[in-house]
């Protein structure tokens, strides 16, 4: 059987005995974006090599991954340190370096995490989810010719697509909420990292409040995820309804405040980014 | 001149040159919480580290911290190391540790930090400050008897005060927002610290969404800044609104979202935190 798609873009090998905490992964072409890889799938890198490391305790509760330079198309070394395990919680350090041409390990990717064993409490979604069309009511989105990643979803917006009307207009746009029914295609069964990918769906929310087609990208990203592994595995290869909006747009930057719910309506995951953008 | 009590808590020494990227510093009792410094003054210490250090590019844009054990009260050692300089943007890793009773280093605070040379671009915030009463017509809440760092702030509670019923009924309680005007007692003009320790004012959300007075503290806190220095000095020693709402309550954990503007309407941070209770 063929891995899936997203599976063999998280491929991790063990750096050896020598290095624990170390991982030597690849770029992958499916989940190639404009000048690197998707951050949504090099943040579901860094949470993997989390999972994938003998020491760990518990479930993903908290992932932010720093974007400090485009990963180049190749071979990565990706390292995850447990530097402090508590009674039932545990924190991680995690960078991803490449080589220079001089051959010296270069930054690309800061993260850190932080996971937990979880247990029943009192629990309240208090953030409902937005009453929209079923995901069969609303068209899947044409992607064709653009970014290769974005083949690797199935989205239907069931408000706020990509505008067509390259207006520049701030006055004839109400505001920058974009809500996505989202899934792998090929399907595969929702888990922690491809709902933190996930968490990374949206296009520029700046395209959406002043339609120009500006250049844009993620500089920092996190997410908190608010499911349980058994809470995931109810999805399955369910849809995943994503919304996502700007608050402050200045200075060449501006952020993008996101909740992913299950189509049951359980709030899977809340995540809060930071975006840079040109004029 | 007496140096105010925020700026004694923040202060940093250099460790020396052989240790370019720390710093030693020392917890603050006028910013005691329960069984640690409060997280927002934490989270500032971690900025200062990355203000004082010579090699910094810019100014904040993006700061997460991870609080992974209590602070003891004493000295700490904080490394903040630039680990990617790029033209305009820099990204920090940074830790905070102690020696334990054996002398051995342990992390008791992880973080990353981006900051980035700003320059002015179109502009819009997207979430507008919400009307609520001046300041000067809301009382001031007494925190008296409270813990220590309390009275380091003025705080009037335009909505969501802590409540004084604590019946337990989630359906008497109709949402978990907060907002506060905020400043700093004694009176500090404001500034990227300040502005990064206020992010943090809020009690736990799980006391107004369910009002029992469980145990709570925050794991993990992520601030966007959106203001320039320019325009934190136009705030000047004038009052914050700070707006904090969960999103989610579940297994031990919630999240808070929270905007801070001036009260000229500038949205100067957003942010985003996770908080784990104890049933």
């Amino acid at each position: 059987m063929t891995k899936h798609p997203f599976d063999q873009a998280l491929a991790l090998e063990p750096a050896g005995a020598d290095r624990p905490d170390t991982f030597m992964g690849h770029t992958s072409p499916a989940y190639w974006n404009m000048v690197g890889p998707f951050g949504g799938s090099t943040a579901a890198t860094a949470l993997q090599a989390v999972l994938q490391h003998p020491a760990l305790l518990g479930e993903p509760v908290s992932l932010t991954v720093n974007y400090a330079a485009a990963t180049s198309e190749g071979a990565f070394n990706i390292t995850a340190t447990p530097v402090r395990t508590n009674r039932s919680t545990q924190h991680w350090v995690i960078s991803l370096s490449q080589p220079d041409a001089q051959g010296h390990e270069q930054v690309a990717m800061t993260a850190t995490a932080m996971t937990a064993l979880r247990r029943d409490t009192w629990h309240l979604n208090d953030m409902p989810m937005p009453q929209v069309a079923k995901p069969q009511d609303v068209p899947r989105a044409d992607m064709r010719g653009a970014m290769e990643w974005l083949n690797r979803y199935e989205m239907r917006f069931a408000r706020g697509a990509i505008p067509t009307d390259w207006h520049g207009d701030e006055k004839r746009s109400p505001d920058s909420v974009t809500q996505i029914w989202v899934r792998d295609d090929v399907p595969r069964a929702l888990d922690f990292t491809s709902i933190a990918a996930m968490a990374d769906v949206f296009y520029p929310r700046i395209w959406l409040r002043r339609p120009l087609r500006v250049p844009g990208g993620t500089v920092s990203m996190t997410t908190y995820f608010h499911a349980s592994t058994a809470q995931l595995k109810e999805v399955g290869t369910g849809y995943v309804l994503a919304q996502g909006q700007g608050q402050a747009f200045r200075h060449g930057f501006f952020d993008q405040a996101a909740q992913l719910w299950s189509e049951a309506g359980t709030l899977l995951v809340t995540s809060h980014q930071l975006v840079y953008f040109k004029e």
